[in-house]
């Protein structure tokens, strides 16, 4: 039996600031991917996120980022490896505070907009992630692009790792995301989306933008909680899922 | 024989910006209160301070504090007990990781500032506090105003405490300190502060500023790090405290 | 004729984070306050809010709050007089280059959230606030709660003054705003808010909670951007206003 | 007569955070670059600052950086050259202000670290500033790196440009500094360092790395004001091109 995770970005709001439809998306997910502060997210959204997520029995995240909230966490920061291995231990160690008080564990890690970029193109920044993850508690599961540096030092660290793919962006024949600046990054149409998840989850290979079909490790599908038709996808995705008898359970599950 | 523990905040720079002098001062308390990067510290001057703190085998504690950089933490702000509760969750949640990460424990609690302040007025927030505190590790120890709301808090939730007193304070004749808009608030003299304090510890009582000899409970001496002459007064305050027979200890260990 | 201003709180989104409806509220007021990135706006959201009025002509205003970005300016700090001098003077010279490199030229000055309600309960506050105001340029118009220390402390620095009153608040005999802690705080009918607004327009007097009919200066009309149902009661305000003959323009027209 | 200017950076304390001695070093230089809110000063240090160069009649700058605090403006972060036209208008309408209420001119500007260096790399960035700079006052001067990309933006844009040299960094063959990450970066002889600065001013020539002398203009030169002996070189800087008749003025006097 085919099996796949289902993780989405949440707890993204700050203050009196809403992002996102949470308690929706939440009904779909498999591993919840929260904001820890740095990026979005403050105590009072982590706290409200984390009992949410354990209300419907979702795999609850730390979702680390830079420190940038007016950027979002989505702009390239020159910081080194130290500094990042220890941005990364607090944010996990406020997490799991969160979830201790709430009676549940934290399950996974995802570096979260640039910091995640950062870490796959910088091997150094990879591995800072990775330690930082293991010495804060080894039985996290690391996520990171799938085949990339992330996963790559979090195996070399001993962590159980989540090689994550996209339904919506194109891959290249090495099996790299194609970049957002070229026109055909994404996949706009949500039939060719759901088509290439399913080739990815059945046969674990992709067909890439020369038409090449590669392999590529797909363990956990990365999904959108905001934007217009985001909830109306994930709930086609996940239907089809299941019909195709593929079943969705949280990668720790594995 | 008496003991008595020694507290003193720590941590307290922040990225570029550099306050006190904790090398120094560290080799003479027995608890280290460090900042949380709320009100001041960052990942990076946590986890230096914690390493330092650990090489000295000093007790290392979380020092949460409210979330106001600018201010470092010293202005009251109208926040409600859920809020103090989370933010305080979080703090320990991060100082608890970089704990982790060092091999060493947590091991005590002391509110900053303002946080402090208003929990010694607000039962609530105190309660609030108390709660957070327990919820992430019912073994830390909660440091407070000696008889106050932090201290009967704690004892309520089944924590231990630890009544904290001041060497350059006076009292009011209700075990209160003096508010600092008053003139005789503080104790100028390094002679009168020091014979205050082996009162304190010896007898556990104080002579407030009306002459009236009142019981106290003098479990930790807060001393400061940073001014022209703090790191004199704690060497001679030390020093003193040892030729009387006084141990030093973290009061984890009493 | 009757004149009357109607103010709108806008540009209070921030970073990735969207906040409000400014695009269609802003075609209905005549003052936009623009907040200045303290409780909320940045850089960027300031450019695109002043070019969004400007090109509707609608009069620009600086909304200065307290540096709390995570509680959105609502709550009340302990801040001193000097303090909220230099934070307001620092946030309406942002917003001046702003309108300046925007050819366009400020107009007004109406603090937010709990810097406005500190200023109403704390005269020194209201009168730092207006000596900032006047000392960066005594052409501004003040907004302050109608009959209160801004407006008040305005007049005494020699500046033109906007008395606000609220379409959605009911007042007490002495003039003053029912704490929202009441429950009869707040008018929930648009009808009844309309009937209030048409009384308090043309009459200057409004029926304050015990029935009792009472003077009131009303200047300017606060309306909401946001809420589900705030653009549908200002369309409807607006025209009930035009049916009733009055003219709605900024209140430095008159 | 030859002239030059001395600029330093200042105003660099947050809240409670103190850093350098400024009261010191204004005494020897000319122009002041004052920090404004985004990698350090705030409003209180602003307005405290400003006051002081006022006192001296020191020309006052405003000295914009990077929305990083924790990074004190140092991290190159990848931002678009419009966010760098929104963010450095911001900061110089903030300072026109504090400026405004002192009744002095704010006079120059000048661009801190990773923005002045991001400019330095990259012609859209020093573009923006550039225009930045002229859209909000034509009469400011625009500081940057000598032979650079600010100053050759900025005389695009009409403005007066000030080419900055320093006293403490070594020259390569193209006129570009030393990069910091070379051994030979820095000039850390005293005698040296006066020496290089003497050559640059008297003669608009420098001795580069490789021996070669090529030619700099040298309008105004960078100091430092904190460091431990960073005092003393201002010191005996301005005592030795006093000797030499060089008459050190504001570079708005020229």
């Amino acid at each position: 039996m085919r099996t796949v995770d289902l993780n989405c970005d949440l707890g993204e709001s700050f203050g009196h600031f809403q992002v996102g439809h949470d308690e929706e998306i939440l009904k779909y997910i498999t591993s919840a991917n929260i904001a820890c502060g740095y990026h979005a997210g403050d105590h009072n959204v982590m706290m409200k996120t984390v009992n949410l997520a354990k209300d419907l029995n979702i795999q609850i995240g730390a979702h680390p980022g830079l420190p940038d909230l007016g950027g979002f966490g989505r702009r390239e920061m020159n910081i080194s490896p130290d500094e990042v291995y220890n941005l990364v231990v607090y944010q996990i160690g406020a997490m799991q505070a969160v979830a201790k008080v709430n009676q549940v564990e934290l399950g996974h890690v995802k570096p979260h907009g640039a910091l995640y970029n950062m870490a796959e193109k910088n091997k150094e920044l990879a591995k800072a992630i990775a330690k930082a993850v293991k010495d804060v508690d080894q039985n996290l599961v690391l996520f990171g692009l799938s085949g990339g540096f992330l996963c790559e030092a979090g195996s070399e660290e001993g962590l159980k790792t989540a090689h994550e793919v996209f339904a919506d962006r194109t891959y290249q024949p090495d099996g790299k995301l194609t970049p957002r600046s070229k026109e055909n990054a994404l996949i706009h149409d949500p039939e060719e989306a759901v088509h290439q998840v399913l080739q990815m989850v059945k046969e674990q290979r992709v067909t890439a933008v020369n038409g090449e079909i590669i392999p590529i490790q797909a363990d956990t599908i990365c999904v959108h909680g905001d934007g217009p038709n985001a909830l109306t996808f994930v709930q086609h995705l996940c239907k089809t899922l299941k019909n195709e008898g593929i079943i969705i359970q949280s990668v720790r599950m594995k």
